[in-house]
């Protein structure tokens, strides 16, 4: 059973998962060789999951049996779990709960591809819409107060497996990170009565250089404040607080959005490893007028060294507007390839009056 | 000339330094192969290296020339620099700073090693005592607030040489993981009247389970919640807020301790990559009730993931108990190995009263 464990010196909250409890010789990182001998998230393979809670599959198609176009299943290796007590132990200075939550995996397609931009747009939709409902179905449990989706492309970026896969872990505490940005954001619309990163969307279209893509209502950028080459973050233009809340009628914009990000990193930089997160509000709080969802994209072309962990400061050698240049570059090869019928909803940033 | 850029969201600072600067396809880690063909840290290639600020070498013989056991040199490519002015730019939403500040290299050994394991404590001690006297070097200018120590060892540890070396990065603020810190303990201080990493020391010495190693006057631990497998602490068993305020009497007793942690590392997980960082009180403070120095040392054996880059958050899948237990267990054989007078001022925890 899992732990989950706070350390006292900067109020961290530690995951204690030790259900694949290991020695010192069995940690390794996937290299994913393994994974085109067998996969369990490939159609047909699906008795080697547990069993699934929601899918996209034909009307009158049996559960667990292939022909589904998108799965959600637990994780098998639940970092959290809901079937368990919510007890708080104390020791001393040390604090704990039991290891209350919820961890499931979105496969996403049946046929084994890695990556978003081996998927159609109409499959990414279907995934953006599941992780909307995923959202809702886990604020039932009362103990929960934020869902967490996450993606993980590559070994480098901790996949332990190739199959393209999304993953929703909820908790019973708002994460460390969130709390901080939605700190900043509340103490800037105290002081200016305005959304922070409304603010920021206004600015970065109006300076334009660290704009990567924009559609109607959705824009990419390479943040000024970039911790890694080729960092991006991906906002709703107009003020939204809760992923969950977006409009349905511009799903289909967003999905086309992530498909057209993913290839223009794969373009850009070969394929590269990369995490991506949903920053969300949580969902025990009504609309937000100070914070806004977005998605954080870190290409992993570097390692993480001790100035980093020290300090939670980074190096970067990448000027974001150097990065966004190359980008914008790559996604306008990316779309003179594309079906133009995929990309409809897409107006590429260097479209832009002002944009050199 | 690099930047010092400020995150408007989350506060975090991010030092551009595009000294380097890249085209997408020029990142790339450094794999160490080429370092035993040709490494600018050993002995007889100091003329490949900027000009030597401190130096452990023979009365009489002459800088940046062979015949030194320590040399401490600017970084060729520095994140910051002490000749330029400090000057603030906004704009917007967005701030920053000219890339104001030291960044130096410790060459530690004159033969080409790659971690403290493979030199003697004698060298350890030397490089100890020079970070005591660089860091209250770096306090002369009154600009500067803050130096962190910090070692790379290994490339997936983000070592861009293979050469065992260490650096100190100094600037003008103190870093958001510093400042979070500090701010818990002073938060209990205020509560409890007392320093929370002394209470910590004294629970972890009476509970036993996680103490890996045990000195006069230091203790190294396995951290409650440990983001990482095997993840290390160690501090000063009494209470001190600076490492430069550590009595120079109990240095050698420290490079003992650090000689035996990074052999019983390379024993119990055969030479991992690791991360070693130097936790301080900025030196524009006196001496803190609430606060106290230690060092952080977390191998680098699995891969950050999208959950821990999105919530602050981190999965960890052995037990710190259980690494504690293991690293004890190579801590053992590395004493029984190792010649005894290196070794005298070490007691190993195993010798504990209630140590099962």
């Amino acid at each position: 059973m899992s732990e989950l464990r706070q350390d006292p010196v900067t109020g961290r909250w530690v995951i204690m998962s030790t259900g694949r409890a290991k020695r010192p010789h069995d940690i390794h990182v996937s290299d994913h060789k393994g994974d085109r001998e067998f996969c369990p998230f490939c159609e047909g393979n699906e008795h080697t999951t547990p069993e699934e809670v929601f899918a996209c599959r034909p009307e009158g198609s049996e559960p667990n049996t292939p022909g589904w176009q998108l799965r959600v299943v637990p994780n098998k290796y639940p970092a959290l779990e809901l079937h368990i007590g919510l007890q708080e132990r104390r020791m001393g200075v040390f604090k704990s709960f039991s290891g209350v939550g919820m961890h499931e995996v979105f496969i996403e397609f049946p046929r084994h591809v890695s990556n978003w931009s081996e998927m159609d747009v109409e499959s990414i939709l279907r995934l953006v819409k599941a992780y909307k409902r995923r959202i809702s179905a886990v604020q039932e449990d009362k103990r929960l107060v934020y869902a967490l989706v996450f993606k993980n492309v590559g070994a480098l970026a901790g996949a332990s497996l190739e199959h393209s896969h999304s993953q929703l872990i909820a908790t019973p505490m708002v994460p460390k990170r969130i709390r901080e940005e939605m700190d900043h954001c509340e103490a800037h619309y105290e002081f200016n009565d305005r959304c922070l990163l409304c603010e920021m969307v206004e600015q970065e279209l109006k300076m334009a250089e660290r704009v990567v893509s924009l559609s109607d209502n959705f824009v990419v950028i390479a943040p000024y404040a970039s911790r890694f080459p080729f960092e991006l973050v991906l906002l709703p233009r107009s003020h939204l607080s809760h992923f969950e809340m977006t409009p349905s009628d511009v799903f289909p914009e967003l999905a086309g959005m992530l498909h057209h990000m993913a290839s223009m990193l794969d373009r850009c930089l070969g394929s590269p490893p990369y995490n991506l997160m949903l920053h969300n509000s949580p969902f025990t709080v009504g609309k937000l007028p100070f914070f806004h969802w977005h998605m954080e994209i870190i290409p992993r072309l570097t390692h993480v060294a001790g100035y980093e962990w020290g300090t939670g400061f980074y190096i970067n050698q990448v000027m974001p507007r150097e990065a966004a240049r190359y980008l914008r570059e790559a996604g306008e090869d990316v779309k003179n390839e594309m079906d133009s019928d995929a990309v409809s909803s897409l107006r590429c940033e260097t479209e832009m009056k002002g944009v050199t």
